[in-house]
C-alpha cells in the first residue's frame, strides 16, 4: 500500500479495495474536471404503471443482487422503519456484500450491525452512527467505510465515485407517478433534499410512502420522472421519533455561556450587518441558544437577516415569523415548527445539497452564508477539526454538512474546553474532518480563539467583552484540568476514509487496539 | 447517401453531415438504452464572483468562437431582444458557422435570415418560424436544420446529441448567483422552464437579466449551481409583445363550432368524467374557444379537472380561480393572466419539458393528461399530422410542443376543413411531424372523423349530437371545395429533418424549387 502525506499533514493511502484515491490538498484547490456520470437513459413508454404491492415486489423489480450499492435518506431520522425493513428482508434473501449507502444513520437502526457481522452488509459508504461507528471501530465491515459530507455524498453520486444501484425513497406524501415531498401525511418530515442525488443518478429508484395523493403531488422534491416504481406500506417510521424533539435549548450554564459568547462575538465582530446578514446553526442544544441570543440582538439592533440556513427549529421559525429574517432556507427539519413553517410559509424555501452544499457545481450557497456555527468534537492548534471519532478513537459520528457548512464567510466552532474529562481543544486532533483553514473562530467557555489565518477578526474585537485568547491558552487551559489524556490504541488497519467535500481522502480512520 | 423507408412509409437517410441518423420505428418503439451526457464537473470555489459587466465581456468569458453552438429560449416570445442582441455581437466579431438552438423563434428575430445568407448561422437545431422557416425551405443553411418538439429538445441535450456549447438565458428575475425566474420585473414571462436542459448541460451558462435582485431569488427555476456568469441589462424587451395579447378567443362561426364540437365530443364520449379528468389546448382562437366551452360544461356537469395543462391563458386561470380545476400544470405564459396566476395561485404550477414532455425518463407528464386539443396544417387518410410545412412545401412552423402533447390518451386535432383554399385533410401529408398512432380524432366544422384504431371512441359517441364522418368522407368533401390541389415541386436537397421525440427522424424537408 502506497501513502502520501496530504495537505494537513495526514499519512493516506493512494488505493484503497481496488480504488484509486486523491490526497486532499486544501480546501479550495481542487479545479474540477472531467464529466458527470450520464444517468441510464430510459424511454416513458415503460413507464405507465409504476404501482408495486409491496418493498418484496420492488426488490424482485429492481432484481437486486450480491454486491450492490443501496441507498437511503435519513430525513426521517430516528423514526425511519424502512433502512431496517429493506436491509431485513435483502438479508432473508441470503443477500451478501451488499454496499449501504445513507445519507445518515440513527441508533434505531442499531440491528444494522449484525448484518454487517454476517456479511450482509460488506461496508458503508455515507455515514455512521453511534452502534454501526462501533462495529466500524472494531473492524468488523468487510471492506474500507468511506465517510462523506452532505455535499460529499451528492458530489460523489454525481461525479460517478458513487453508483448507487437502487435507492429506496422514504417518501412522506408521493403520487402514483413517484413524484414526492416530505411536507404531508402521518410521516411529514419537511425536505427530501438528502435523497435528491439517488433519484437522479441510481439505476433503479423506489418511492415507499404511506400516504398516496392523487397525481400531481406538488411540491415535487423527487421528480416522478426519474422513479422507476411507488410502494406503498402501512406506515413509514414512528412520528415522534421523525421529529424528535430533542432539539431544546441546553440549559447547562456553561453551554449557555459558549452560545451567548458566539452571539456576541458575531454582533461585536461587526459581522452582523444591516445588509447581507446570514448565518447557519445546527440544532444541538448550544446552536439552538445561539439561534435565540442571536435573534434578541438582531431586534435590538434592527437587523433583518437575507436569510439563515436551517435545519429548521421552531427558534428559526420564530426568526421568520417575527421578520428577522427574509427567508429559510432549509436543508432539513428537526421539529415540528419547521415542518410546519416549510408547509406553510412560502419563505420557507426547501433546499437539497445540491443547491446548498456541493462542491463540484457552479457555485452553491454555502459560501454565501455569511456566518456558520457548527460543533466538533475536537479541535486542535492547527484548528483542524474532528467531528468523526472521539478523543478514544471510536468512530461515532457522520460528517453531517460539517465539512460544506465551514465553506461559511465566518465559520465559528462552539464547544466546550473540556467534556468528560477529557480536553476539546487537543495538540492534534485524532480524525482530520474539516482542515483548519476553514476555520476562523472557536468559541468555549473560556472565550474565544482566533485562527492566526484571519488577524482582520481580531482587530474587529478591541471594543468587545468576550474575552479572547490563543488557540494554545486554551489548550494549556484544559491540560491543566485533565491532566494529558491517555492516546488511543490503534492497529494498522484502515477500516474507514474521511472524504473531504471534494472526493480527495483528509484522513483515516483506524482499527482500534481493543484490549478484550 | 442511403435511405430507409421508416413506419410511416417516409423514406429517410441513414446519415446526413457526417451524423448517424435512426429512422422512426413507432411511437412507442423506441425502448431507451445508453447514457445520458455529463455535464462538466466544476467547481464551486471559483464562481464566487459571477457579475459581469456587459454581453461583450459574458462573450470574451465564454471564449466563443467559429462553429459552437448557442442556445436560447423562447418564453420572452416575440418581445424576445436578446437572441438579436448576442447574434449581432457575434457577428461583429467575425464569427463563423455557429449553430442557433432556440427553443423557438418568433417573427421579430427575422434579422437572423442575414447572418444565416453571411454564415454567421451555419444552420438552426431547434424550431423555426415564418422568415427563418422561409429562409431554410429556400437552401439558405450551409447544414441541415434539425426539427425538434419541446421534449425533443429536451432529450437530445441530455442525451448528448445536441451539445450546447453556450447558453444566454434571458431572466426576467435573477440574483448574483444566477438563481432566475420570470415571475417577477418589467419583462415577467412565468415560467423559464424550456431553459432548464441548456442550464443543467451547456459547456457555459450566462443568465442575463434586467432586474437583479438580492440573493436568494426564488422560485429558482433555473439554479445558480449551473450558472457560470450573470449579466445585466436595460432591458430585455417588450414587455407588451412578449405577453403577445394575439391570445383572443376566435370570432369565426366555422372556428367557434369546430371549438363546440370539440368540447361537445369530450362531454359526450365520456372523456369527462368526475375522476382522472385533465386536458391540454393551447393558445390558438379555437383552443381558447375551446377551453372557455369546456369550463362551461364542466360547470354544468359538476365536474372538477384534477389538473389542466397550459400554456396558460385567462381562460385556464378562470378555470383555476373558479374551482373547476385543482392545478394547473403550466409550461409557458400567453398572456399577463399567466404569469400573475402562477406568481399568485399556489395550485398554478410551474413545469419544464423534463416533468412534462420528456421521452426519455422514467415518465412524463404528457401521457397522464386525459385529453388533448392540438392544431395542424395538414391532416392525411393515415391520421398523420403536420405542423411544419404547408400544402405549397413552405417551412413555417417548429414543432412546439406538439408530438410530446399528442401522447395524451386522447389527442384531438381541430382544424378547418379547408384554410385560404387548400384542403387541410389530405389524402398524405406535406411533412409528418406525427404518426397518425398517436392522432385519435379530428374535429372539424363539418363534424369528426375517428381514428378506426380507436373504435372504442366511436362506441362511445352513439348518444351524440355530433356529426360524425369517416376521414375520407372528409377528404372528399374538401376535395369538391377546392379540386385537387397542386403538389408543391422539390429538389433533391434535404433542408431539414423532423425528428421525433425519442431522436429518430420521422420526415424530411426538402429545398423548394422555385419559379424565379
Amino acid at each position: 500500500m502506497e501513502w502520501k502525506k496530504n495537505a494537513v499533514g495526514r499519512l493516506v493511502p493512494l488505493e484503497i479495495d481496488g480504488k484509486q484515491l486523491k490526497p486532499f490538498e486544501g480546501a479550495y484547490a481542487d479545479q474540477g474536471g472531467g464529466r458527470q456520470t450520464g444517468a441510464r437513459i430510459c424511454a416513458a413508454a415503460s413507464y405507465r404503471d409504476k404501482m408495486l404491492k409491496s418493498i418484496d415486489e420492488a426488490i424482485d423489480a429492481c432484481k437486486i443482487q450480491d454486491g450492490m450499492t443501496i441507498g437511503f435518506h435519513h430525513h426521517l431520522r430516528n423514526g425511519d422503519i424502512l433502512i431496517n425493513l429493506v436491509m431485513e428482508k435483502l438479508a432473508a434473501r441470503g443477500l451478501k456484500d451488499l454496499v449501504l449507502a445513507p445519507s445518515a444513520l440513527f441508533p434505531t437502526h442499531e440491528k444494522l450491525v449484525s448484518y454487517i457481522e454476517q456479511g450482509v452488509i460488506s461496508h458503508i459508504e455515507g455515514s455512521m452512527n453511534g452502534p454501526v461507528g462501533r462495529a466500524c471501530s472494531l473492524g468488523k465491515m468487510k471492506k474500507t467505510a468511506v465517510l462523506r459530507s452532505h455535499g460529499g455524498r451528492y458530489r460523489a453520486i454525481q461525479d460517478g465515485d458513487l453508483k448507487i444501484d437502487v435507492a429506496f425513497i422514504a417518501a412522506p406524501c408521493a403520487d402514483s407517478h413517484g413524484n414526492a415531498n416530505g411536507l404531508h401525511g402521518p410521516s411529514a418530515c419537511g425536505p427530501l433534499g438528502f435523497a435528491l442525488a439517488d433519484s437522479l443518478w441510481a439505476e433503479r429508484v423506489v418511492v415507499v410512502t404511506d400516504h398516496l395523493v392523487p397525481f400531481p403531488c406538488f411540491p415535487w422534491s423527487i421528480e416522478g420522472g426519474h422513479v422507476d416504481f411507488v410502494v406503498t406500506v402501512d406506515t413509514l417510521g414512528d412520528p415522534s421519533q421523525i421529529i424528535s424533539g430533542t432539539t431544546r435549548i441546553t440549559r447547562s450554564p456553561t453551554r449557555l455561556l459558549i452560545a451567548d459568547y458566539a452571539a456576541q462575538f458575531v454582533r461585536d465582530s461587526g459581522i452582523m450587518t444591516d445588509e447581507n446578514f446570514s448565518f447557519q446553526a445546527g440544532a444541538g442544544g448550544v446552536s439552538l441558544a445561539f439561534v435565540k441570543y442571536m435573534g434578541e440582538m438582531m431586534r435590538e439592533k434592527g437587523v433583518i437577516a437575507d436569510f439563515v440556513r436551517g435545519g429548521s427549529t421552531q427558534y428559526m421559525v420564530d426568526l421568520l415569523e417575527n421578520g428577522l429574517t427574509r427567508f429559510i432556507l432549509d436543508g432539513q427539519s428537526f421539529d415540528l415548527d419547521g415542518v410546519r413553517s416549510l408547509r406553510e410559509n412560502p419563505n420557507h424555501i426547501e433546499t437539497n445539497p445540491f443547491v446548498s452544499y456541493n462542491y463540484h457545481t457552479k457555485g452553491c450557497f454555502a459560501n454565501r452564508v455569511k456566518v456558520s456555527v457548527l460543533g466538533a468534537t475536537e479541535i486542535d492548534l492547527d484548528f483542524n477539526v474532528n467531528v468523526n471519532t472521539h478523543s478514544d478513537g471510536w468512530l461515532l459520528h457522520g460528517i453531517g454538512g460539517f465539512t460544506d457548512a465551514a465553506d461559511a464567510q465566518v465559520t465559528i466552532i462552539t464547544a466546550p474546553l473540556v467534556r468528560n474529562r477529557v480536553p476539546i481543544v487537543v495538540d492534534s486532533v485524532t480524525s482530520v474532518t474539516a482542515p483548519g483553514e476553514m476555520i476562523d473562530v472557536l468559541v468555549t467557555e473560556y472565550g474565544v480563539a482566533i485562527n492566526p489565518r484571519r488577524l482582520d477578526l481580531l482587530d474587529r474585537l478591541n471594543k468587545s467583552a468576550i474575552p479572547v485568547l490563543s488557540i494554545e491558552e486554551l489548550h494549556n487551559r484544559a491540560l491543566q484540568m485533565t491532566g494529558e489524556p491517555e492516546k488511543p490504541q490503534f492497529t494498522d488497519r484502515v477500516v474507514a476514509l474521511i472524504e473531504f467535500r471534494d472526493g480527495t481522502v483528509i484522513d483515516v480512520v483506524r482499527q482500534l487496539q481493543t484490549k478484550s
